[in-house]
């Protein structure tokens, strides 16, 4: 029951500090992605935005306390769920307590991050209402692959999948819904039409994107590092490892940012590049961050960042709106992060419980496992976002009207009024009648 | 003299690590509150809030340092206040060397909070140079109650007095003074004034003030969390339990913005709903967060986000000009976290020193005790504020010139320039012409 | 091989939790930095300016993990450079694998922000090209006198220079650097320019600088309060003392800040006076923390920020054009604080190595070793600082082409576009032909 680690230890209370300290350093990455998400998106969409963050951390909260934290973590349990331990909660007078609690508090923090991730591809567009609905499903489709890969009962758990911080189950979860949602919803209007009536959409901020990138940077540290799930025993060695993959990723992303951008763009940097970049390093790195060397995590970054690229403008050319490049960043990297597990994966501290990847161990086992645990995952949440979406549509409450979508979120969901905003609303309008 | 704990441990380097990793995160939440007053005010004070809370640190810091810890922990003492260990030092070749300065930054960081509180209800109109005396007597102000509470000799202590972190300690205290400071200051010019001649104050940047919510948010959870004020023993079990308190707080509290907003704006989400609610849950849970279950924090978060949006609109009504919703976040907050912990608190390990609140002891006795502590702390606090905003306004320096006011204390305290305000300043000086 | 301590103690796992933990506050530096620079430069400059911190990791991190760490404590070494431990890893089944790894990481952390300190001092002029140039070889270049200080066959260290956590090594290359580069690249277009054709540069938000600063302000106690690299035996106490005087530092700063502004601005608080003091209260305390009580960091913090709002107006009367005010900041309060070790140092718990500053030792030799010390660093930052920019300038990359310059990296390099930039670029484009 420890998080991407199949070695069980005790929770002691060094462990209790390692694992709360960074429980609440990831939950900073809500403000990172809050902030990156409303520095990419329209003036007129910044503060629905940072809203549908609210949302994840408040409905999403409220359903994995009561039910997904059951889902993922409860017994009695079978190979695919759980189901116990509804409405978390433990008798301080009791030995384990402070592990449940722990525990708990570290496997929300993912929980809710996972659902954030989705809100940037659907931005400007679809429905608060309808996100909140999707948030408070999604939380709970995602406790299944994290039950599938962390419970020890999990059956991806007894195949031998490997993902040590959730670089598949956070990210490939997070990733293959954002994908879906972006290509049910559409784009938004006229984001692809050629011609006069094309609209170009402005980022509200690109410094302030750079300021959510540079949080979710460090707060990805505790997620990585944090995973240990402790730092007693070999534990802290781990975490200090992870410490350095982690960056490298990050570092070897960044660079192929700034070089493609470089070629790309006959000497411009591109923002878009670099942030989306430097995310897909993190997110490459996130499942084998413990059992690959700081060199080979040069080379998973450096890859991962190649292929987000690549997705980044085959989305352009498949018409395909997301507006904070989240699919790129997520579903690719998440996909490659999980297979190079199997290539690069080394069993150091039994970490792989006896297995080694393709140069380490010289056979394929893991790399097909790891690449039907990628599978399976990607499958099940693309499939649970497509039938919530589905009957959202068919209900007729997913996208916002366009009317609604031209006079922006930010004026019709929150009343926000700002001389800016007036002006153009009044335009808008104008236009419209 | 622990803070917040009847229970008296040693202090081990294993809780010094744990004390000062939660007084580095306790202080981002001048972070946060700064972003959340920038964005919550007219464009022309953004720099003029932020000094504030810079204002909270430095001279609050040097009073606390110089007089305000003797006040509150020093010895000796008598129940009211101590009287030594003035200019905060310790010998690093004693033993105790280390427990006193972590003591002493953990209750600085509380120090410095309980100030900038304030800073948010008395915006745009109040003169830096009046500010900035309230902040070095206020923090002197804020000693007695915390005196009263955490010190061994301290009578409510005494008496069974319970506030695990400062729920009413902290933020009743800064909230009394937060009505009483917006209630002598008066609103902003034709803030309440019906007709054309009513302005409207419109907020400079709702993203920035929800990018500072989510800052207090998680550094809320050192606040909380950090107030078993060490992780040996059973600390790090109480700890782990006050993360999922404070989360489910916080949790229903935005569940109660979401909700009421949706019903009184008929569809719409009000942003200052969603910040005053998430941010009274988080409130309402800071007294009794080690002494309730999970269940009963989604209760006292609800109700306690439920008063405050009541409050709001009371003051409205009253035409108490609060303009970053300070008084229904910290006083209502407080006053029914406070009374909560008479209600639901129940003696685990006990934290509560034999006593239970009334649901699970059967009897009123604590409630009384809170309903007293409250009552007490608040009327000094407000009384305290009342004499310090007397006195300047009747010498004169309280709030700041009407032409200063319409111009901005950005422009005219801090000679700050931009496009957008040095056309308004030309604008508005020829009205005035 | 102890950060700035010469007594050594073994890592252990609770050592591990406190080096990452405080790792991780320290990275939070960059988004500090970025925030102040962008809140600080014009608004056609904002994007680029965080780009450049964004290169400071991805770059330098790539040089510090291949050759950076190796300068600075690879084995073998001369007292001048260490040349082992190239591309920095580690075997997990070794037991040094812990100490390595977290070693490294503290110590990346540091060396990304040395760079940083000299990218404000650059802005708004610098070619980007050349700027990831210089974070390259700045990297390198500040890994020497990392390795004269801190690893044990430094020639510094064996001198007896003191400086606990890189008041001098990071503050000082830093500084210095800012200093020779701002001098050879000259100031923005006609910014000492008299008359009609001066132009004034104003800061893109003071409140987003603001918000710099306070992050900046909780990541430096991890930088210092985490240079005792572990909590175990007498680490704990040494790093909560440091916080008290690493806040007093500040504390001073900013009351200097304050009053100086108040009488040289007739009574208006400069928001650049504010930033420059408080960060210089706390460059100044940064060599000395541990080994000054709390009062004589209120001295030399005081002192510090003095002398750095003198050096703020000499650098105008001189005409070196330093957009954030790096040079005060970072070269004036390095020096000083370096200097202040051999004036106020005491030797606790042997930290000094066996000697005393002059008011506790009576004698000059800890005061002199300081002034070397600095002077031997600040002259090699310089030199290889002056060397670099000169070859660049030659080549002909150094600076950025006067269209472009009027025209803003934001556009130029990075192809932002928005409304406000969009216009003046238009307008500027006119003018032009």
């Amino acid at each position: 029951m420890k998080n991407g680690t199949k070695v069980n230890y005790e929770v002691t209370e060094d462990d209790a500090g390692w694992i709360m300290s960074n429980t609440f350093l990831i939950l900073t990455m809500q403000t990172g992605f809050g902030m990156l998400e409303a520095g990419s998106v329209s003036h007129k969409n910044v503060a629905n935005i940072m809203i549908k963050n609210c949302v994840d951390v408040t409905l999403g909260g409220f359903v994995y306390w009561s039910f997904g934290y059951a889902l993922s973590y409860g017994e009695p349990s079978t190979p695919f769920f759980g189901y116990g331990n509804f409405f978390v909660t433990a008798d301080l007078n009791e030995d384990d307590a402070g592990s449940i609690f722990a525990h708990y508090v570290f496997q929300l923090s993912f929980a809710t991050a996972a659902t954030t991730i989705v809100s940037g591809a659907v931005a400007e567009r679809m429905r608060l209402e309808a996100y909140m609905l999707f948030a408070v499903l999604n939380t709970l489709g995602y406790c299944l692959p994290a039950m599938w890969t962390w419970h020890k009962n999990g059956f991806l758990y007894a195949m031998g999948f490997f993902d040590f911080v959730g670089g598949c189950v956070v990210h490939g979860t997070g990733g293959a819904s954002a994908l879906v949602a972006a290509y049910m919803l559409g784009p938004r209007y006229n984001r692809f039409k050629k011609g006069p009536d094309g609209v170009h959409y402005t980022a509200s901020s690109p410094a302030t994107a750079l300021t959510g990138l540079f949080m979710l940077w460090w707060a990805w540290l505790g997620f990585n590092c944090g995973s240990t799930f402790g730092i007693s025993k070999d534990r802290w060695k781990i975490s200090a490892k992870v410490a350095v993959t982690t960056l490298n990723g990050s570092i070897a992303g960044g660079i192929v940012g700034l070089i493609s951008s470089y070629i790309v763009f006959k000497g411009r940097f591109s923002i878009d590049y670099i942030i989306v970049s430097v995310l897909s390093g993190l997110v490459s790195i996130t499942a084998s961050c413990a059992v690959i060397s700081p060199a080979e995590a040069l080379i998973v970054g450096f890859i991962g960042a190649f292929l987000a690229l690549l997705a980044l403008n085959f989305l352009e050319y498949m018409e395909i709106d997301d507006p904070v490049g989240a699919i790129p960043t997520h579903f690719t990297s998440a996909a490659w992060g999980t297979i190079a597990v199997g290539i690069f994966g080394k069993d150091d501290l039994s970490l792989l419980g006896g297995h080694n990847g393709l140069l380490h161990g010289g056979n394929f086992h893991l790399l097909k496992v790891q690449a039907i645990g990628w599978l399976l995952i990607s499958l099940w949440s693309g499939l649970f976002t497509w039938a919530v979406f589905y009957a959202m549509h068919k209900v007729g409450i997913l996208r916002m009207s366009l009317k609604d979508e031209l006079l922006g979120a930010d004026w019709v969901v929150h009343g926000v009024r700002s001389e800016t905003i007036t002006t153009k609303i009044e335009k808008i309008l104008e236009q419209l009648n």
